[in-house]
């Protein structure tokens, strides 16, 4: 692609950076952008570069946070013995979007992958086993995607804590096995957490 | 959708203003932007916002251009005698890449439509007709999209023109009517500008 302006160049290159955006999309974006007025562009710089800049992790949960313990972790509502474990803050979202689910969660950050070069030691597994071992936590419940990856997570999950006093569950599969937890519906999501199984009955051992 | 964090929340909706961008998507790729370095997401949203304050417009020909004349317009090989009038940089893009037209370009910015509530004083019209006025231009390559907003538009320039001493003509449509100029292969549109027809001959008058 020849541009006639590196202005415009860069700004295509950086979009076309992220995830499912090829050039010819950046361009469409970059172009609808230069039709719109400048305040809307600058809105949107400037909400991705503060969000960068300042965005925190909840220093227990890790869920994304405006501050140090995230409003899920610092509900006293909510049930601190049971720790639902996902992926990612979208999987919270969806979670908490079914009103099934009253524990905390624990956000990992991704599975172990070591085609992508993810290993348990990338991931936040650590300070899970370190809730369990301080043994307030009664239930765990493995809510990953059931995908090869997820599987491998929550089977090296499983050896660390096993010998701890902690039942371990995994979701319901009334969802497709290999669907992402957040295209699920409401009301399938809402039963698979209602009817979680214990971990043990959901592998061969 | 529920957000943990405020910032997160601001730069899901300002990506979501994107065309073709859901708020899923949009939460999808600003996830992407917190797993990788925070650098990357500081060059683009500078690029962003440097490209929309400093972006500049081809004071002739209404080009995308880091300069008051753009690169096209100031090249002395170029044919200044033909204008090719397209609707978008995209379409400048496009026909540069076939390497078979060496005039100049027009870009109007759109093309006319009532429904979208565009006039034709929202375009780069009047400049268009005074630069044929002027008495140069020998002909006028009008190389829309073949929809009825380009059609309209054609119309409503070839009637500002049609008294001036200038030949007036569409690209052949080799492409299936109602493409877009910039999704047709190369070879086609190349083409399509080698064999283009008298305007007149493309209307029923
Ligand atoms: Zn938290
Ligand atoms: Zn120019």
């Amino acid at each position: 692609m020849e541009f006639s302006s590196k202005l415009l160049e860069r700004a295509v290159n950086e979009m076309s950076q992220l995830p499912g955006i090829g050039k010819r999309t950046a361009l469409r974006l970059v172009l609808h952008m230069l039709r719109q007025p400048k305040e809307q562009t600058l809105a949107l710089s400037e909400a991705l570069q503060t969000m960068r800049k300042e965005i925190k992790f909840c220093k227990s949960c890790h869920n994304i946070s405006d501050v140090e313990l995230c409003e899920l972790c610092a509900n006293p509502k909510r049930n601190t013995q049971i720790i639902c474990v996902v992926e990612d803050i979208r999987d919270v979202m969806a979670i908490e979007n079914t009103s099934s689910f009253k524990g905390l969660y624990h956000v990992l950050g991704g599975k172990i992958s070591p085609m992508d070069g993810i290993g348990p030691h990338d991931l936040n597994i650590e300070t899970l086993v370190n809730k369990v071992k301080e043994g307030e936590v009664t239930e765990l419940i493995l809510a990953l995607s059931s995908t090869m990856e997820g599987d491998t997570t929550n089977f090296y999950i499983y050896k660390q804590i096993k010998d701890y006093n902690v039942t371990t569950s995994t979701i319901a599969r009334g969802i497709s096995v290999g669907d992402e937890l957040e295209y699920a519906d409401e009301i399938t999501l809402g039963r698979s957490i209602v009817n979680r199984i214990p971990f043990e009955s959901s592998i061969k051992l």
